[in-house]
């Protein structure tokens, strides 16, 4: 039988849920925009994100409300630690959305992307999408399988970061030096994106269950 | 009259000070090998930033066993779970401050940094480092006059990532990509430490006194 406690971590990991959602639609908008130089898209990222600011309040709202109200202790209390922890992450995979669609919007008319490298950025977006999926499901079944798999996708955006920055290193890269600090950056924020996106899924897990999942220190990415 | 409360609350402060002035001398360590192309350094720098790992757990567990013990309510608690978000803020400035030695590590026994952009780079160290020694001052004082310092200094630390960027990105650049790369993420880490060591002044006002201080969400380097 589940208890009250577990109907309202439930409801949190609900809210976180919707929260990872919004990140994901961030960072879709925002990688289009990129490979788009399309300023709209990069607005709506951009206001996606300020939205986010409001949901993550909720959530930190609900976890303090839980606390409060439950006085959980021992393992429900560091399940709900771990809630507020992954606030923070959720919040995060926001903000560099948010410095994605910047580079869009800084940029514009011309794209941020050098064609040479478009693919491998579009593949790097393509995964981020995929991640925050992932990442959103895992906090709707509390699946150990769905956080298994993060560990697999960011292995991928940890190749398609290596590959990004050996175009941008190679004796044949013609796009100059301002494109190189922009990709350097997107470099960058893809692979934290991806990096928060693993801890949503360890940290899920814990919540959900009590059970650490994974090594929590160290991402590969990072 | 201080509480049992307060008590435990001024000596998780005392013990977050302790990882801040590892932070301290993380980025001080990582600076000087990155600068002076010093292996030896950098290798310091990178196991001060593992032992952050410990203490970070430690610190943790401090907060979650005053949850447990004390089971605070309302200001109280907030001021707790805002003691938990400081642990990752100054976990953050270590991981960086590591980052900063792998680069030097990475390019050794070149130096990453072009000549012409030392003094730059060296000063964006020397930002770094008396911001973590005021984020570690107002972990000791929680006055909210060495929280406003910090944001003075990231305001300097901000016009040196722009310097850097700019020197970067001018037409009589002739430091050839892979040293763009570098820098362009060097200057990410330096100005992401800035903005944690900002928020952990935020933090550690309201955690001390359970009143905000300054904007949360935006650190200007953000």
């Amino acid at each position: 039988m589940r208890t009250r406690f577990h109907e309202n971590l439930d409801r949190l990991a609900a809210q976180l849920q919707a929260m990872c959602q919004r990140d994901r639609t961030a960072v879709a908008a925002g990688t289009n925009a990129l490979l788009r130089a399309d300023l709209e898209l990069a607005e709506q990222a951009i206001d996606i994100c300020r939205d986010l600011d409001t949901q993550r309040d909720h959530c930190e709202h609900a976890a303090v409300t839980l606390l409060a109200l439950q006085a959980p202790v021992a393992g429900e209390l560091r399940q709900v630690v771990t809630a507020i922890q992954l606030v923070g992450d959720l919040d995060r995979m926001g903000v560099l959305s948010e410095h994605i669609a910047n580079i869009a919007r800084r940029r514009h008319p011309a794209c941020a992307v050098p064609v040479s490298v478009q693919p491998i950025v579009a593949r790097m977006g393509a995964a981020a999408v995929a991640m925050a999926t992932s990442a959103a499901a895992v906090l709707g079944s509390g699946d150990p399988g769905d956080a298994a798999a993060l560990d697999r996708q960011d292995d991928t955006m940890d190749r398609l970061h290596h590959d990004l920055l050996a175009a941008v290193l190679d004796d044949d890269w013609d796009g100059g030096t301002a494109a190189a600090v922009d990709l350097t950056l997107l470099g960058r924020y893809y692979e934290r994106f991806a990096d928060h996106a693993v801890q949503v899924g360890r940290r899920t897990i814990f919540m959900s269950t009590g059970e650490s999942f994974g090594d929590w220190s160290s991402p590969s990415g990072e």
